[in-house]
């Protein structure tokens, strides 16, 4: 793609080669279609996936990237023919702002699994070429099928790491049936992924045992975050302790990882499900043949998921950890997500800080 | 285990090391309980256990070993309090023969998935502590809830293969919805269970589609067996074409394999269900992560299952292809089963040949 002037009327941050730095940055947005809502920035959370493409990890990041898909704001405008959002309305918009509309999975509102793929929220290819740009800027213009009314009194930092990480946790879990009350849920992995499957387990009612690498964040997982059970998973004795004896398994590591030991804590027909990209995964037949056991993969969430993740977190009174920054903190910030110096979200205070 | 000595009503073929060569061997079964059934054996399938714990590949083979679960005979006397058969009956053994009768899975019918775990028909330890020994001998007692009466009309030879083989690709299959016609579904390996995944595919009203190193095996995948389609797994321009259109994928395949291929050819949600050993599975995240794919396992099925499935084929018509050897022959049939020159199970015909 060529480079672009930077002229425009929306003002963002943006990475323009593979060190990732972010910088201010000044483009258009495509003007308003009969059925888009153009927001106002107010917030938007910090995802690894910002790391990902800033830094062109994927071998696809088509400079300059302004990055941001778990974003916030308020509704300023609306096309003619939006009629379940209205001018004041806070709104938020996830990983994708658009998709076929019109395949099997589109129809069932499960839009991240379109059979032609979602266009993502930032360095995705629009239907009309250009190449979308994300959630650290000052407004964004997205079809009104792609915005989710954050339900009223939800704060809207803490409404913005749900449209990532909340629904990349809440959707699987959902989906394998892991909300019923008094199972119970391993969670692999406590970070930004990791600190929600908690708390929508314990939302959920079950009995939440939290798997981690690093003994200093047990503290913090019990206490905090009221997970039942702790266990660092280089304790062989703890690990096998729990053998067969767990209904579920969330798996958010980001990190290589054996997978027979988890497996083996799973009863006969658990499931583990795989939400990261922790590297290769290896692992024995036996580990599924006994037990009759599964290993899934998931992906964000489907519209449908997302408003009903909204109103449950609404309803349950569950908020993400966040730690609020302005704009001007965010290459340092992504370098503690990097160093996995969080508890647990960063959220970019963009209406005070984006000048 | 001490050695036994070899006295007693009940004629076998044992291996006695680990050549696992057989040989004629005497021994004594227990004497029959209230809840037993007795069963004069007349024919048993030979399966790939049998040439695993006769060569102690597991390392857990206790000599004398007498192979063999996969049994069909008539019953010559009942216990007591035996109500489901009668003296004549036609009855099929499988791979086990007892188990807790108390967990939630027993409970369910699910003893595959006993909590404390099945006796195993041979090589198994029974409750009073001695070793189980199989079906290439000339009678049994069995606790009658591991007995499956035999579908009258059903020939007997055919339904041997139906105890292990075909219950094991049966179960998973409907366990996870393999059966809803005009769905796709693809058969890796054609072994003793390849082609009964077949079968059942094409009984079931599946498009089915096979995978096999060997392209020597495709008029007879095509033309004998009834699938749809055949792929040569090697040829990564016909596998691709299949790319995310398969609802399922049955893997019977014995030796390793990658997984990434298959996992792209499933579609959305679609299930790999693996039933085999065949050696570690190594695959990227991706392939569950896009398309929210599970792999699972499998090993054979419960009482409900097996008595469903006889019902099933019976009804269907579905036989295995097998060919029926004397048990004279069974050193040799091994040997060909080990070099897969078998299409596609031996049938021990005990009866006629068991002197």
């Amino acid at each position: 793609m060529a480079a672009e002037s930077e002229t425009g009327d929306c003002f963002g941050w943006a990475a323009r080669d593979t060190s990732g730095f972010l910088s201010p940055y000044r483009f258009s947005r495509r003007a308003p279609r009969d059925d888009d809502v153009c927001l106002r920035i107010t917030h938007c959370g910090v995802c690894y996936a910002d790391v990902v493409w800033t830094r062109n990890f994927m071998n696809n990041t088509n400079y300059p990237v302004v990055p941001g898909h778990e974003i916030v704001g308020v509704v300023s405008s609306i096309g003619s023919v939006v009629s379940q959002l209205k001018i004041g309305d806070i709104v938020g918009v996830g990983t994708y702002v658009d998709s076929c509309r019109n395949c099997e999975y589109c129809n069932a509102c499960k839009e991240n699994k379109c059979v032609l793929g979602v266009t993502h929220t930032f360095n995705g290819i629009d239907k009309d070429g250009t190449v979308t740009k994300g959630g650290y800027s000052s407004y964004i213009v997205v079809h009104q099928r792609y915005c989710f009314k954050i339900p009223d009194g939800y704060p809207p930092e803490s409404a913005a790491p749900l449209l990532c990480a909340g629904i990349t946790v809440y959707a699987p879990m959902m989906h394998h049936k892991m909300n019923q009350p008094g199972k119970s849920l391993g969670v692999i992995g406590l970070g930004g992924l990791g600190h929600m499957a908690v708390k929508f387990g314990k939302a959920f009612g079950l009995k939440v045992i939290v798997f981690s690498t690093s003994a200093s964040k047990k503290k913090e997982a019990l206490e905090i975050l009221g997970a039942d059970e702790f266990v660092v998973s280089s304790d062989q004795q703890h690990m096998q302790s729990w053998s067969n004896s767990i209904d579920f398994i969330i798996d958010t590591a980001s990190g290589p990882h054996p997978f027979d030991p988890y497996m083996s804590l799973l009863k006969t027909e658990g499931t583990l499900v795989l939400v990261g990209f922790p590297g290769e995964i290896r692992l024995q037949p036996a580990s599924l043949n006994f037990g009759s056991k599964s290993i899934s993969g998931s992906l964000v969430g489907g519209t449908k998921e997302i408003k009903e993740m909204l109103e449950f977190c609404a309803s349950n009174k569950v908020y993400p950890k966040i730690e609020v920054i302005p704009v001007t903190y965010v290459n340092e910030a992504l370098e503690r997500l990097i160093k996995k110096d969080i508890q647990y979200r960063f959220v970019i205070d963009i209406e005070k800080s984006l000048k």
